[in-house]
């Protein structure tokens, strides 16, 4: 789907365009935000804390969109969202995509199909987390996102996989040797 | 969103609704389909077969969507999709959403808000998998699908919580203790 002049025009005039430091926290736990992220640059991630630790539940990286569930179900924020790297984000609000909606719907189309493309996505992926060992998942992450691997430190990756710090440092010798 | 009864008349024409029966097979893993399904009645799983054993990743009761990946992501399906329950449900595929969509606009907006929604619904899923443990998975499932603990067979469920049947048994006989 390619986008007019005017369609990009009105993209750019629109001001979504934020620069965000490492560490800093987008989206606390119990808030309610209006804002959407589309990542440019960079690596945000969500994570829970559960009895004073911090539990990564998610890594979004370059081209990866973010959509916290308070924007969608109005419920506060389960979880927090801080930045893994200094990064460029999009940063979008309902009643901004409705204008745009309205006035551009192919946008409309766009995010349709994008929505069901994530939420395949997002399926699949829980469908392996659950029928697959900590060490496949180690594994699976290598083979897809080897990025995370440098980018992310490895206690944050840890919970991500769902093991302990300590796990993932025999997954990573045991898969080193091999 | 109401629909009107032009509105209504057009998606009673698509002649959509399929009856179906318990353990009859929709999908086969390595198949490729364009058929998404909406359960009116009964229940749909998904399941994978991993070293000859079947591990259930999902259920679909009333009002649920099940759109398999292969119809977003054209790849041959990584899961099958059998009945639970005899069950009554919508088949569409995409050539008719698109007739549709264009016809009435208004049914592209209800369905990219429907898969934000389930977007959500899903990444909170998947998160609460990660951060709990499977005691904890099984009191959630007990507090927010009840009646799926009576209407699937106790081994499909231990791996959609991702134990095994045995350690099933062992949760739900500490649960009923307390």
């Amino acid at each position: 789907m390619e986008l007019t002049e005017s369609e990009k025009r009105a993209i750019l005039s629109l001001d979504i365009f934020r620069s965000v430091k490492k560490k800093d926290v987008l989206l606390e736990q119990g808030e309610k935000s209006s804002n959407g992220f589309f990542v440019l640059k960079g690596c945000l991630r969500t994570y829970y804390v559960v009895d004073g630790e911090e539990r990564s539940t998610g890594f979004y990286t370059e081209m990866d969109v973010l959509t916290p569930h308070c924007l969608i179900d109005n419920n506060p924020s389960e979880y927090y969202i801080d930045c893994v790297e200094d990064s460029i984000v999009v940063v979008s609000n309902p009643e901004m995509e409705e204008k745009i909606f309205q006035e551009f719907p192919k946008f409309e189309s766009l995010c349709r199909i994008l929505s069901e493309q994530l939420l395949t996505k997002e399926q699949l992926d829980f469908n392996k987390f659950k029928i697959s060992s900590p060490e496949q998942r180690y594994a699976s992450l290598l083979a897809k996102r080897p990025y995370l691997l440098q980018r992310v430190p490895q206690h944050q990756l840890a919970s991500y996989i769902g093991v302990k710090p300590q796990s993932l440092s025999r997954i990573r010798r045991r898969i080193a040797k091999n």
